[in-house]
C-alpha cells in the first residue's frame, strides 16, 4: 500500500462541499479502489462559516494561490470558478509548483487551457478537468481514453442543464421565455445574472473544451460561434413541434474538409434522435468516431453530487497513477484549430416571419430565397387571428449559411414583412 | 518517446481485423496519444485466408496458445470467444508468461473472471475486457475509473443488440418472434444457434461482469436469474404500449439490504423512461450511483467498428501504463455476492391469460390474487373475436415475486384460465 494521496480543496460552495463529503464518506471504498488512501489535509474558502461538513482536521487557508503553494499536498482541487483572479493564480501557483490539479473550471479551462497544459507537462503534473464539462458525465475520460482509437469527426451535445431545463418547461408547459427563465431563478437552475448560461457562453466554454480533446487541436474559444436562447419564443417550440423536431441549446464541434466548426446555437433535432428526449437539467454528449460510430452520454450536467463525482473521479485517477496528456496528445502535437468560418456552414434553416396578411405576399419571401440560392422543403402558415399579420414558418433544404444569410437580408427589407425574421439550424441528428 | 508497446492478436474474425485495420490506419495519431507506438508483431488464426488486410509483417501462429507465450509481444488480445477450450487455453498461458491481456470474451470474463483477475495480479499485469461488455460503449472504464467516488446503488442495461433488434422490430411491424428472428439471422444480426443470445445468456454474462466491477464483488454468474425473450408474443408488445410500457430484454443488478440481484428478463419500462427510447441494435448501460445519481450511456454493442474501438482502447491503456484492479478493486478485496434470491424480488407485474370468455370468470382470478397478497393496479379485456377465449391482461402494485408466483399457480389451476399466464416484470426506470 502507497502513502495517502493528500489533497487540498480550494473553494468551499457546492462542488467544494459535495467533494469533502465523498472523501469523507467513502474514504475506505476509495482506498480499495485507488491502492492508496486519499486524504484532504487542508481547505480554502473566503470564510469559515459552518457548511455541514467536518473541517476541523483541515489546514484552513484564506488565500488559494498561497494554500496552492505551502499546503502539505499532492493535489490542488481548485473549485472557485472564473476565467481570471483568484482561481487562475491558484491553479499556475500550483502547477508552478508541480502540483497536480483538478479542476471544474469550465472558463478557466477555455481561455487558458493551452498554457496550463504546458505548464502541467513541463511539470510532469496532471491537469485534470472532467467537472468542467457535462458534469457527472465522464466524458472528458471517454474521450482522453476510451475512444482513443478513433479518428472523431463529430461532438456535439446538451452542455447547459439551465438552458435545457427553460426550452422543456417552455415547451410543455407552452409558456414563454421570460417567465420560465424567473421561475428557473426562483428554484435555483438559472443565476441572479443568467446571461452565461442562456446567452450560450457556459456551453461554448465546454465545447471548446472538448473539441481540443476529440479532435488534437488547440482549445480555440474564440472561434466558437455563440447564439443564446433568448430569441426562442413559444411559437418557434410549438411549430418545430409540428414539423417534427425538438429545440435544444446544442454545443456542435465538428471536423470539416474546410477546417473546424464550432457552433453553440439553438437547435432544432428530429423527434426522433435520442438527444431530443433529453429533457430538463440533463446534459448528454455524443460523440461520433470512425470505429465507435455514434455514443451518446447522458446525466446530469450539475449539482454537487454528480459535479464532486467527477472532480473525485479525477482525483483517484491521480492516486491510481492514470497520466493522460491535458487534452489528449502532448501540447506540442496539438494542431492549431483552424476554424471554418460560420458563413462557409452548410446545414438546413428554420425560418419565423411575421407577413401582412394579403394575398400572394409569400411570392416576395420566395423569390428572395430564391434569388439568393435557397431551395425550400416545407412552409406552414398560422391561420390570422388579428386580421394585420400572419405568422408564416419555412424550412429549407441544405444551404450554405452566407446564402441563407443573404436571403434573410432581402426577406427583411420587404415591405410586406413585419418584423426581422427568425433563423434557427436544423441538425439531422 | 518510450520503446513500441507489442501486441499479438489472437482471433482473425470480425473484431480481430478490425483492431488490426485500426492499429494499422490510426498508427500515427495512436503513437500521438499513447506516447509510444503501438505495433502488431503476431497473429493466430485457424487459417491463413484472405481477409482484407495485410498481415504480412505479423508472425503467424496456428495456436494462440503457443503464441500466448512464444509471440515478441507485451500483451496477447484474445478475440476467440468462448468460456473454454482454446480461448482460455491462451488467456491461461499468457497471463502465466506474465503477459497483459485484452479481451472480448464475455464469457470467458463472467466463467472465471476472478481466476484469471488472481493471476493476472499476481503477475502485475492487466485483464482488460472493455470490449466483452456492450461493444463500444466504455462502461468498465465508466465504471471503474470514471465513477470512483459512489458507491453503486444499481447498474442495468440493455446488454444484447440482438434481442433489441428483434423486440423493436417486432413493436414496429407487429410481426411476430419466430419471423421477425428469422429475419435477424438472415441480416447477420442473430447468429444459426440464436439461444445464447435470446435466451438470454449472453447479457447475462455482460451482466455478471458489470455486477462485479459495480459493486466490488466476485464475479457469479451462477447467480444471475436468467429469461429470455421466446415467449414474448406481439400481443404483449401491443397491450405493452396500451399501458404506457415498452418491453426490453434488460440485465438488471441492484444492491439491496438483502443481498445482491442479479437478473436478467423481459422488462416493461415506461415509454419515459430514456432506455425506452434505445432501439434497434443499440445498446445501453444505465448505472445509478450516490453521487453522479443516473448515468446512460448508449452506443452500438457489437460489429465490428465498435467492437474493435473497445479492444483498442484497451491496448492504448497498457500503452500509456493505465493499470487498474481487472474488478476495480484488488481481488482478495471482492466481497462474496451473497445473492438475493429471486423469490424475495420486490417489483410490479404484468400478467397475460387467456381467460374462457363468460360473465364472472375475472373473479376467480382476483380471488386468486388477493388470497396470495397481490394487489391489482389496472385489468384490460380485449374484446373476443372467437368467442371462445379472450386476452385478458393485467397489472400489479410491488409484490413479493413469491406471492406471484403462488398467485400464478392457483390461476393455472382455475378451469377457465386456457393457457398457463404469461408475466413480465414492470420496472420503474
Amino acid at each position: 500500500m502507497s502513502d495517502p494521496l493528500k489533497v487540498a480543496i480550494a473553494g468551499l460552495g457546492t462542488v467544494g462541499v459535495g467533494t469533502v463529503k465523498i472523501l469523507q464518506q467513502h474514504a475506505d471504498v476509495i482506498e480499495n479502489r485507488c491502492g492508496r488512501a486519499i486524504k484532504i489535509t487542508a481547505v480554502c474558502a473566503r470564510s469559515n462559516k459552518d457548511r455541514g461538513v467536518d473541517l476541523s482536521g483541515y489546514e484552513w487557508f484564506d488565500d488559494a494561490a498561497q494554500m496552492a503553494v505551502k499546503a502539505d499536498a499532492d493535489v490542488i482541487v481548485e473549485l472557485i470558478g472564473g476565467s481570471e483572479g483568484i482561481a487562475k493564480d491558484a491553479v499556475d501557483a500550483a502547477l508552478a509548483a508541480g502540483r497536480h490539479v483538478v479542476t471544474a473550471n469550465k472558463a478557466l479551462v477555455a481561455h487558458h487551457g493551452q498554457a496550463l497544459a504546458t505548464m502541467a507537462e513541463s511539470k510532469g503534473v496532471s491537469l485534470n478537468y472532467e467537472a468542467a464539462v457535462a458534469g457527472g458525465i465522464p466524458v472528458i475520460k471517454t474521450l482522453r481514453e476510451g475512444l482513443a482509437g478513433n479518428a472523431m469527426t463529430r461532438v456535439q451535445g446538451i452542455l447547459n442543464g439551465t438552458c435545457n431545463y427553460i426550452l422543456t418547461t417552455m415547451r410543455e408547459e407552452g409558456r414563454d421565455f421570460e417567465e420560465v427563465l424567473k421561475d428557473a431563478q426562483d428554484f435555483g437552475y438559472a443565476e441572479a445574472d443568467p446571461s452565461f448560461d442562456i446567452d450560450g457562453v457556459d456551453a461554448a466554454h465546454k465545447l471548446a473544451i472538448l473539441a481540443s480533446v476529440a479532435f488534437g487541436v488547440q482549445v480555440n474559444f474564440d472561434a466558437v460561434h455563440i447564439e443564446g436562447i433568448r430569441h426562442i419564443s413559444s411559437t418557434d417550440i410549438e411549430f418545430a413541434e409540428e414539423l417534427g423536431y425538438r429545440i435544444k441549446l446544442l454545443g456542435i464541434a465538428a471536423m470539416t474538409e474546410h477546417g473546424l466548426e464550432q457552433r453553440v446555437h439553438p437547435t432544432m433535432v428530429p423527434l426522433s434522435a435520442p438527444i431530443a428526449s433529453v429533457e430538463g437539467v440533463f446534459n448528454a454528449v455524443v460523440t461520433d468516431g470512425d470505429a465507435v460510430d455514434t455514443l451518446m452520454q447522458e446525466g446530469r450536467g450539475a449539482g454537487e453530487g454528480p459535479t464532486a463525482s467527477a472532480v473525485v473521479a479525477d482525483i483517484c485517477d491521480i492516486a491510481r497513477g492514470i497520466m493522460v496528456p491535458t487534452f489528449g496528445v502532448p501540447v506540442a502535437n496539438l494542431k492549431p484549430s483552424q476554424p471554418r468560418p460560420m458563413g462557409q456552414h452548410v446545414g438546413a434553416y428554420y425560418v419565423r416571419m411575421m407577413l401582412v396578411d394579403e394575398p400572394g405576399v409569400f411570392a416576395d419571401v420566395a423569390a428572395a430565397l430564391r434569388d439568393n440560392n435557397v431551395s425550400m422543403v416545407s412552409m406552414l402558415q398560422q391561420t390570422s387571428e388579428s386580421g394585420d399579420a400572419v405568422p408564416v414558418v419555412l424550412t429549407t433544404h441544405e444551404t450554405k449559411e452566407s446564402d441563407m444569410n443573404s436571403a434573410l437580408k432581402a426577406i427583411t427589407a420587404l415591405d410586406t414583412v413585419v418584423e426581422a425574421p427568425h433563423m434557427i439550424r436544423i441538425e439531422s441528428a
